[in-house]
């Protein structure tokens, strides 16, 4: 166990704005962040065995290998940092697992859906904190990040595109399950970042009122970018 | 579609020994092998979340996405022959499909138990291929087997040897699943052998006698080396 969790387990919070305060803050977001690519992994590639097609099946499970390539190297972090990466990880099981349990996609649209709004949410997010982290860690967070063509986000579009011009009545159900899908995914980051230590950057002291501010600011602009994706696909979000 | 498969759609099926015949066999071949690797990555990656801690969840993830990278190799082989690869595959899904329905692990250890049985009977039937193959197939065939000690085989036999030193009880248990497993998979492998070209090797005209002799005698053998990986678990077989 590290001596971060040693510190905790003794009860002993690190001061805000100290190294250790930092080191807990960047255990923390690599730990939810594995965790939650982890997840992603084996919910994605256990729905691409529904795909309609091998070709679709194919596609979906190289997204699934993304994630678990992104799930290796942000462990290989935590450990070079000495941190135990199971320790880090645990405390975001159960809400992760949540929002899984909570977004069961009830068929391959849904699924390629769901892997199309959180992929784009957990982007907007990873790019929302480049400025609150070390250049070492903001360069991991930032290499996670979705870009271009053979992108997942980029993949889920067009083949979301696809589906919508051959079943124009699947573009309500989407709509529908995207509002969905964005509120929870929403729900479960704010129950994290206000459970953990998330608010503490490398150098950051913030009163709880510039917290919550700067928290209401992010889920905003998630909100509005989550708006403006599914406009592009032609749904009302 | 590729021409060959243009051929069997018109019934003319390929000389045995032509160069056409060994085209097909190595079709059929590859693309049922892409077809398994796919298959086992889905379903090894649906099993890893139901593993006792995030270190296996970890180690089992890594498994599948080996074997979704075999998948591509195959597939690769398969397109730059000229052939569709979802045509080479899709006259095994169903067999395939039907050995996992009839192969569902009840939990974590028959999970690991599947995955070990059934791995190390495709790379013993991968190696009595070797002799069958132009030079750059046999290669690839023989990249895909399990080889030292972060190979699966490796990894989940000591993974299996912790549980059963944990839980004596076990033993029977698997030792029962274990003889289903092979059961299933040789009578699947089977089913593919005699439905298809699979007989017609590089140069091979084999007769029906011949052909039956030979396989007769792989399946022997792969029985043998079952029995001989049950009781290095110390499982009766």
């Amino acid at each position: 166990m590290s001596e971060n969790n040693a510190a905790s387990a003794t009860g002993q919070a690190p001061v805000p704005g100290t190294p250790d305060a930092y080191r807990q803050f960047l255990s923390d977001l690599l730990g939810v962040i594995a965790y939650g690519e982890l997840s992603a992994f084996e919910r994605m590639s256990s729905d691409a065995r529904f795909s309609p097609s091998l070709r679709d099946r194919a596609a979906l499970g190289r997204l699934a290998v993304r994630e678990y390539d992104n799930f290796e190297r942000v462990t290989a972090r935590l450990e070079s940092m000495g941190v135990n990466a199971e320790d880090a990880m645990a405390p975001f099981q159960q809400s992760v697992d949540a929002f899984h349990d909570r977004t069961r996609p009830a068929d391959w649209h849904e699924s390629l859906m769901k892997f199309y709004v959180t992929d784009a949410i957990s982007d907007d997010f990873y790019a929302a904190l480049g400025s609150l982290l070390d250049p070492e860690s903001a360069e991991l967070i930032a290499s996670l990040q979705d870009a271009g063509s053979e992108a997942p986000g980029e993949v889920l579009f067009v083949r979301l595109q696809e589906s919508l011009k051959d079943d124009p009545r699947l573009a309500s159900r989407l709509a529908l399950w995207g509002r969905r899908l964005v509120g929870e995914a929403l729900t479960q980051r704010q129950r994290v970042v206000s459970e953990r230590s998330l608010p503490q950057g490398r150098d950051a002291v913030l009163s709880r009122e510039e917290f919550d501010a700067r928290i209401r600011e992010l889920f905003s602009q998630l909100t509005r970018n989550h708006s403006r994706r599914m406009s592009l696909l032609g749904l009302t979000a």
